[in-house]
C-alpha cells in the first residue's frame, strides 16, 4: 500500500507526547488561570512578593499612596453626585425588595467602603439593584410574608445576602468566574428587559395608591390584581406619580442627548424626593390617600450577625435566593466593571472582582445591608462625573453616613409614589429594545434566546425566565457541537487553495476526489452523526459521478481542534467503510491534539503516514498523481492487451 | 484607511443572506433529519409512496416477500440457538429485577415478535438485559418492597416498561434519537462495568444461599450484608455455584478463542439448568439449603393492560424508572444494531429503531412483559449462528411459546444458584477492562469519565454513576467550547503555508506581524476569555519585540465555524483595543456563517473589506508589502532629513 511515487514535500509533525501530569497541569492553568494573574510575582524576593500579594488582594494599598489632591477633587464631586442618586434609589429598591427603607440606606454605606478597599475598578459605584431586589422579594416572599412576619423576612434577606457573598467569593477564589460567562449578552438583554417590565408593573401599586396587591410577579396576576380593584385607585397618587415620572423621563432624555448634562439626570431623583416631600408636608396629602415612608430610624447600621438565620427552616430558600441573586449581581457588576475599564484602557481581573463583591456582601450582611453590586446606571453617572479612583465610593459612603446620622427625619413625608416613579424611570432604561432589534438583525438564534428570557420572566417568573434562557443558550452550544457542518471543498481556480463550494461557487470539483471539511471538534456527541453524514456525502458523490470515477476521500481536519475516543472509533469505522467501497482515505492537516490521538490509537498505522498531508492542496496533488499513474498503467496494460490480441 | 498599494488577488466571498424561514428550515432538517430518510419517496406516484411508507414503518413487509427457504434454514438454527439462551437468561434476569421468573419467559415471547415486524436490524436478538433489570429493582425497590407487596411491584414494573416504550417511541418519532449519542462510549464502558460489578455482587446472595439481603446496590452495603451473616452461608449452594460458574466461564473462554464453537457458549446456560435441575431432583438438595425456582405457571402471557398502575401514588417513580431504563436500553440496543449492520454493510436508521423498540415495549407492557432491548451477547450469538433476517426472533419466540405451554414444570427443581452463576458469567464479559486501558492510552479525559461512572455505580448507585458520567462528559464538551485554544502561527520555510509554532517548531515568526488562530466557534461562553487571551498574546509579543516593531495582528478564522452576537461584540472590542495600540487588525479566511454576521453587524465596514483575506499567506503578504512601503517612505523621509541637515 501507499504511494511510493509521490514524495510528500512537508510532512505533518507529530508533537512529542507530554507527560500526563504536565498536560493536566497545563489544562488546569489554561482553564482556571488563563490570564496568569501571578506572572508579576515571578523572580521577586519574598518581601517584594508579600507587598505585591497584599496589593493584589487589597488594591487600595496600591493606589492610596499615589493618591493626589487632584484625584480627591474629582472623586469628591463624583462621590456627592452618586450619593444624591444613592439615597432615593436605596430607599426605593429596598421597598421593591419588601424590606424596610432604612436597609436600603444602610446598604449604601458599608458595602461601598469595602469595595473601595478590595475592588480593582476605578469607576464602579456600589449600590443595590432593582432586579436583585425584585428577585429577593419574589423568592423569599413565597416562603415568608414580609408584612406579617417582617423580622423573619429581614433575617432571611440578610442570610441570602450572606450566602450570595460566600458564593461570589468562592467563585472568585476557585477561579470559576467563567461560569458567569454562560449568561450570554442575549440572555441578559432579555432577562433584564423582562425584569424591568415586571418591576414597572409592580410599581402600579405605588402609583395607584393600592393597599392590597398580589405577591405574584407575572403579568397576568399583576394586571388581574390592578383591574380587580379599580374602585380603590387614588387619583391624587396617580397624578403625582405621572408628573414625577414625566419629569424624570424628561431629565433622562436631556442628559442622554447631551452627556455634559449628566448631573441633571443624577440630581433628578433627589429633586423629586425633596419636591414630593415638601408638597406632601404642605398639603397634608398623606391624609388624602398619598402614602408616605413614615418614620425612619436615625443612626448608623446596627450589627446583624446574630440575625443571620442559619438554623431556620427556610435556610434552603435563603441559600437558593443567595446563589441566584449572587450570580445575577455578579453578571451585572463584572460586566459593568469590565466595560468601563475598556473605556479607560486598564485591566480588570474578573475573578478578583468576584472576591471583592463577595467580601462586600459578606461584610454587608453582618451590618444590616442587603445584596449590593455595581449597577450600570450609577456607575455611568460616576464615570461621567469624572471619578478617578474608587475614592468616590468612600465619599458616597460618607455622604450616606451624614444622611443616616442627621437627615433621616426629613424623609418622613416622602411619598411612596415618588419612589415608584424613580424606580419606573430607572427601569425604562433597562428595556433595551434597540439591542433586541440588533440581535434580530445579526443572529436570529440569539434573538430567540432573548425573547424567551423576556417572555419567561414576564409571563412566568424571574427564575423561569432565567432557566429558560440559560437552557436555550446551552442547548444551542451543544447543538453546534452535536451537529457540526460538513462542507464540500473545491479548488479556487489558478491556486492551490481549497474552499467550501457553498461559500465560493467558483471553486471547482476535482474529478475522482471527494474533499470534506468539518468545523467542530469530533466528540462522542457528533461522531455518529458525522459517520452517517460522510457516508451520505460519499453516496451522493458516487451517484452523481455514476459510481465509477471516485477514488479518494480527503478529510480536511484543519478545523478539528480535538477529538476523543468516540471520535477515533468513528474515524476507524469510516476508514473501514471507505476501504469496503474500494476507496482510499486521505487526511489533510490534522492538528496536534488530533494527530497525537491518531498515533496513540494506532489508527495512523492503518491509514499509512504517507496518506496524511499538511494541506488539502498537497493531498489533492498526491491523489491526482496517483490517478494519472494508475491511468497510465492501465493504458500500458490496455496497449499490452491490444498488442497481444492483435 | 486601507492598503491602496496591495491588490487582493482573491476576495473573500460573502454569501447572499438566506431568507429567515429557509435557514430555519435547513437548520431543523440538518438537526432532525440529517440522513434524509424520505429521499426515496421523492418523485414517486402516490400508490408507490404508500407502499414505500408501509415498508418504511413495517420493514417485515419489505423482506418477507423475498424470504427464501435458504433464509429459513439459517434463521431456524439461529432462532433455536438463541432460544436456548433466552430461557435461562429470561428467568435469571427476571429474578434480578425482583420479578417472578415467569415474567422473564413472557418477555422472550411477545417482544421478539413485535421487533421482527418493526425492526430494521437483521441480526438483533431481542431479550431482557441485566443492567436494566437491576435498575428496575433498585429504583422501584426503594418505593415498594417486592416481597411484601409483590402485586403492586409487578404493576409498577409493567407501568415503567410502558413509559419506557412511550419515551423510546417518542424520541424516535420526534427524531430526537441523537440524545442517546450524549452517552459517550467511555460513559457506557464505565457504566456497564460498574453495573456488571454490582450485579455480580448481588449474586452472592444466590451463590451463598442467603435468605435476607440488603436492598442497596452499592459495594459497601452488599459486603456488609454478606459478611454480617457468615453463619448463614450454605456451603452446598456455594460449591454448586462455583462449579457451574467455572463451567460457564470455561465454555465462554473456549468459544472466544474459537468463534466456530459459539454454540458451546450458547448452549452452556441451558446445559447448566438441566444438569442443575436433575442434580437437585435426584439428591433432594432443596431440603439441604439449595433454593429452587419452584412452581411456574403453565400457559401464555396473560393480558396486563388493567395492571398498568396509572393512578398509583408511585406513578412518578414508575415514569422516572421508565425514562432512565428506556434510555439505557436504547443506548445498548441501537449501538448493537448499528455495529452489526456495519459488519454486514447495511444501514440502520437509529430513529426508526427507537420507534421499533418503543412499540415493542408498549406492546410488551400490555401482555405481562417487562423491559426488553437488543442485548449484545444474545445478538452476537444470533450473528454467529448465521441468522439472515429478523426471522430468527420469530423462531425464538415460537420456541419460548412451546416452553411456556408445555415445559414450565421442568423448571421446578432448577436451583437459584445456577441462575446466579449464569448471571455472573454473563456479567464478567461486560467488565471491559481492556477498553478502559485503551481509553487511558488514547484519551485521559475519557478514562476519567469512564472511571467516574464505574466508581459512581459501584460505590453510589446506578443512577448516581450515570449522572456523574453524563455530567463530566457534557462539562468537558462545554469546557472545550469555553476554553478554545489560541495558537501562534508561523511560516513554514519555503512555502506560503502558516501553521502553529507549537506543532511545527520549524515555522518562523514574521517580524512585525502577530498571527493568531483559534479552534472553536466564538460564542458567548468563550468571548470574554478570547478577548483577554488575545490581548495577553499581544502584550507578550509587544514585550518580546521591545514594543516597537509589531504593526499587524492577523486573526486566522479558518476554524471558527460560527459565532453569535457576543462573539461579534468581542471582535469589536478587540478591534478597538488594537486600534488604541496603534496596530492594525487583519482577518484571514472567515467562513460563510462568520462573514455573514460580520456584514450584518457592520463590523466589516469598520475593519475595511480590503483587510480581509482568503488565506493567512495573502494577509501576511499584504502586511509585508505595507511594512516595506512604510519603511521605504520612512527611509525617504530620513534621507530627506539627513540631506536637509547636511
Amino acid at each position: 500500500m501507499g504511494n511510493p511515487y509521490y514524495e510528500c514535500p512537508l510532512p505533518v509533525t507529530i508533537p512529542p507526547a507530554k507527560p500526563f501530569l504536565e498536560s493536566i497541569k497545563l489544562g488546569i492553568k489554561e482553564t482556571l488561570f488563563p490570564d496568569d494573574p501571578f506572572r508579576q510575582f515571578k523572580n521577586q524576593p519574598a518581601s517584594r512578593k508579600f507587598i505585591l500579594g497584599m496589593q493584589y488582594f487589597v488594591p487600595i494599598l496600591e493606589w492610596a499612596p499615589r493618591y493626589t489632591f487632584e484625584f480627591f477633587k474629582a472623586d469628591l464631586i463624583a462621590g456627592i453626585t452618586i450619593a444624591s442618586l444613592a439615597v432615593p434609589q436605596g430607599i426605593s429598591y429596598a421597598s421593591l425588595a419588601s424590606l424596610p427603607p432604612i436597609i436600603g440606606l444602610y446598604s449604601s454605606f458599608v458595602p461601598p467602603l469595602v469595595y473601595a478597599m478590595l475592588g480593582s475598578s476605578k469607576d464602579l459605584a456600589v449600590g443595590t439593584v432593582a432586579v436583585a431586589s425584585l428577585l429577593i422579594s419574589s423568592m423569599l416572599g413565597k416562603e415568608v410574608n414580609p408584612n406579617e412576619n417582617a423580622r423573619l423576612y429581614v433575617q432571611l434577606a440578610l442570610t441570602a445576602t450572606f450566602f450570595a457573598g460566600v458564593f461570589q467569593a468562592a467563585l472568585g477564589l476557585l477561579r470559576l468566574g467563567f461560569i458567569v460567562d454562560f449568561l450570554s449578552h442575549a440572555t441578559i438583554v432579555g432577562f433584564m428587559g423582562g425584569a424591568a417590565t415586571v418591576v414597572c408593573l409592580q410599581q402600579l401599586k405605588g402609583i395607584l395608591g393600592l393597599v392590597r396587591f398580589t405577591h405574584g410577579t407575572d403579568l397576568v396576576s399583576v394586571l388581574r390584581s390592578v383591574f380587580s380593584q379599580t374602585h380603590q385607585w387614588r387619583w391624587e397618587s396617580g397624578v403625582l406619580g405621572c408628573c414625577f415620572l414625566f419629569f424624570l423621563v424628561l431629565t433622562r432624555y436631556v442628559s442622554k442627548r447631551k452627556p455634559c448634562f449628566f448631573w441633571i439626570n443624577a440630581m433628578a431623583p433627589m429633586m423629586s424626593v425633596i419636591v414630593g416631600s415638601v408638597l406632601v408636608y404642605l398639603t397634608n396629602a398623606e391624609k388624602y390617600g398619598v402614602q408616605v415612608i413614615g418614620h425612619l430610624e436615625k443612626g448608623l447600621n446596627p450589627l446583624s450577625v446574630s440575625e443571620l438565620a442559619f438554623g431556620s427552616p427556610y435556610m434552603v430558600a435563603a441559600i437558593k435566593t443567595g446563589i441566584i441573586t449572587g450570580v445575577i449581581a455578579l453578571a451585572e457588576g463584572v460586566a459593568v466593571g469590565r466595560s468601563f475599564a475598556m473605556f479607560k484602557n486598564y485591566h480588570i481581573d474578573g475573578n478578583k472582582e468576584m472576591i471583592a463583591f463577595g467580601m462586600m456582601n459578606i461584610a454587608g450582611s453582618c451590618v444590616s445591608c442587603y445584596l449590593t453590586t455595581g449597577p450600570f446606571s450609577r456607575t455611568a453617572v460616576n464615570f461621567n462625573a469624572g471619578c478617578k479612583t474608587a475614592g468616590s465610593n468612600i465619599v458616597m459612603a460618607a455622604a450616606v453616613m451624614v444622611t443616616l446620622l442627621f437627615l433621616t427625619p426629613l424623609f418622613h413625608y416622602t411619598p411612596i409614589v415618588v419612589l415608584s416613579s424613580i424606580i419606573i424611570a430607572a427601569m425604562l432604561g433597562l428595556i433595551d429594545y434597540e439591542a433586541a432589534i440588533g440581535l434580530w438583525k445579526v443572529d436570529k438564534c440569539d434573538f430567540i434566546v432573548c425573547v424567551s428570557a423576556y417572555i419567561g420572566v414576564v409571563f412566568g417568573s424571574v427564575e423561569i425566565g432565567l432557566v429558560i434562557a440559560v437552557t436555550i443558550s446551552l442547548l444551542r452550544m451543544l447543538l453546534s457541537v452535536a451537529r457540526p457542518r460538513t462542507f464540500l471543498l473545491g479548488n479556487i481556480p489558478n491556486s492551490m487553495i481549497f474552499r467550501s463550494i457553498d461559500q465560493y461557487p467558483i471553486a471547482n470539483n476535482i474529478p475522482g476526489v471527494l474533499i470534506l471539511q468539518i468545523d467542530a471538534p469530533v466528540y462522542f456527541a457528533n461522531a455518529n452523526y458525522l459517520r452517517e453524514r460522510w457516508i451520505y456525502e460519499e453516496d451522493e458523490k458516487l451517484k452523481s459521478t455514476g459510481g465509477s470515477s471516485l477514488q479518494y476521500v480527503i478529510l480536511d481536519l484543519s478545523a478539528v481542534g480535538s477529538t476523543d475516543t468516540s471520535g477515533i472509533s468513528m474515524f476507524k469505522e469510516v476508514k473501514k467503510n471507505i476501504d469496503r467501497r474500494g476507496l482510499k482515505l486521505v487526511l489533510a492537516n490534522p492538528r496536534s491534539e488530533v494527530i497525537k490521538k491518531l498515533v496513540k490509537s494506532k489508527f495512523i498505522e492503518s491509514i499509512g503516514q504517507e496518506w496524511i498531508y499538511l494541506t488539502v492542496g498537497e493531498a489533492v496533488a498526491a491523489c491526482n498523481f496517483m490517478l494519472h499513474a494508475s491511468k497510465s498503467n492501465n493504458q500500458v496494460a490496455d496497449e499490452f492487451d491490444a498488442h497481444n490480441n492483435a
